[in-house]
């Protein structure tokens, strides 16, 4: 059994491992763990563990940590997707789970102009980001912060590359904007909401050193943009993994 | 007003045409459509109209074709994506609908060893296909076949460049697999169920001529998988549409 739990680093003390509740009870009922046999724990913090099951119930499993790595799974590249708040939740979740599979290190809702009012369940998400991270076996949780303006993302951060996913006239097919950087260690994408970015929200991006892209010929919903670029990034823009 | 509605190709009589009912309600409720205004039509066939409507009320909206485009929206390279069913059928669901919107032209759902037992919901898909064909401004609806063994869609297809998204050892990352083919006006592409392709549906694969290809340094889910592959074949891989 090499199956991927999850344990916050809290779980840990020098090489023995107790399990979190939930992961304890899917440890044993569903997947039928027990003692002697493997398993792969993450952190959440870039903390890969091969771990030794010493005594498996599902009200707890607790075990020894035989091999440890770091950052496990994770890609060089450090891509930030500044996502515009979705009407629909469902397809902000979507956007989420996909974006954490392909390699975002950062997700920033985004306070638009034409943005819906709309709320982030935290909670919810941060379940989705967690059976993502297990699923796609990447080693951290990528980050969902508080939802800001455009503007102040912009300001706070420090990737050589930006990009503004738009369609405008002036806008580039994203290989061509992301060829510029391909040793950039660190990439910024903005995706607007349903109704784009107003006109202000674009010209202080491009201000603030953001390359307009678009996507392909087609007007992709906010989330599938949102996809779209991560994976273009992490797969064509920086470093091969 | 100018939003793009459908209407198959049995609407239009010479340059009249009659949006179907469905449409014609969420032409006035809606988006309170009145005569003189202007909208786009598609009829999924790759047929683009402007249209001044003549007649607006929520049981029948008529119009006339004032100029009419082909295969708008439509990329130039013919993707077939051949697609493992999948056990959650909301998963098969946003597979359809990313693809629709980034420019699939055909999808297959695959019977495969290693898929669980599942059914598809033509309707359904069909409804979400048309949705997603407007939203993205396509011409063209895509085509859902019947599911079919892989091995039936490889004998049939004349697609001179075959993509295996399995990351088996002799995997390469798809743009490498890309570039070999850029001037390639077909594409097809297979993408595994939850548990990837058998070793003998992998090994038919490779014999009938498909490069086995990697999606990036992470595990991705099917769907995910298949969204990824069609974006990176229009964006990369083919033309620049």
């Amino acid at each position: 059994m090499t199956t991927n739990f999850y344990a916050p680093p809290s779980s840990f003390r020098s090489d023995r491992i107790v399990l979190p509740e939930e992961e304890a009870r899917h440890a044993c009922s569903v997947l039928r763990a027990q003692s002697g046999d493997e398993m792969t724990v993450v952190d959440g913090e870039g903390g890969w563990h091969r771990v030794e099951i010493d005594h498996a119930a599902p009200e707890q499993v607790v075990g020894t940590v035989v091999e440890t790595r770091q950052d496990v799974g994770e890609p060089a590249v450090d891509v930030t997707v500044g996502m515009g708040l979705l009407t629909k939740r469902s397809r902000f979740e979507t956007f989420v789970e996909k974006a954490v599979e392909l390699g975002v290190r950062r997700i920033v809702p985004l306070q638009t102009r034409h943005a819906e009012p709309s709320s982030i369940r935290y909670e919810r998400l941060t379940s989705v980001m967690r059976a993502a991270m297990k699923q796609c076996r990447r080693s951290r949780l990528p980050e969902l912060t508080k939802p800001q303006a455009p503007e102040a993302l912009l300001t706070d951060t420090t990737a050589p590359v930006r990009v503004l996913c738009e369609a405008i006239p002036e806008a580039a097919p994203l290989p061509e904007v992301l060829e510029g950087g391909s040793e950039a260690a660190e990439v910024l994408a903005l995706v607007g909401p349903e109704g784009g970015f107003s006109d202000a929200e674009i010209a202080t991006a491009i201000d603030e050193g953001c390359a307009p892209a678009t996507l392909g010929g087609r007007r992709l919903r906010a989330e599938t943009a949102g996809i779209a670029v991560v994976h273009s990034v992490l797969m064509h823009g920086g470093a091969p993994s």
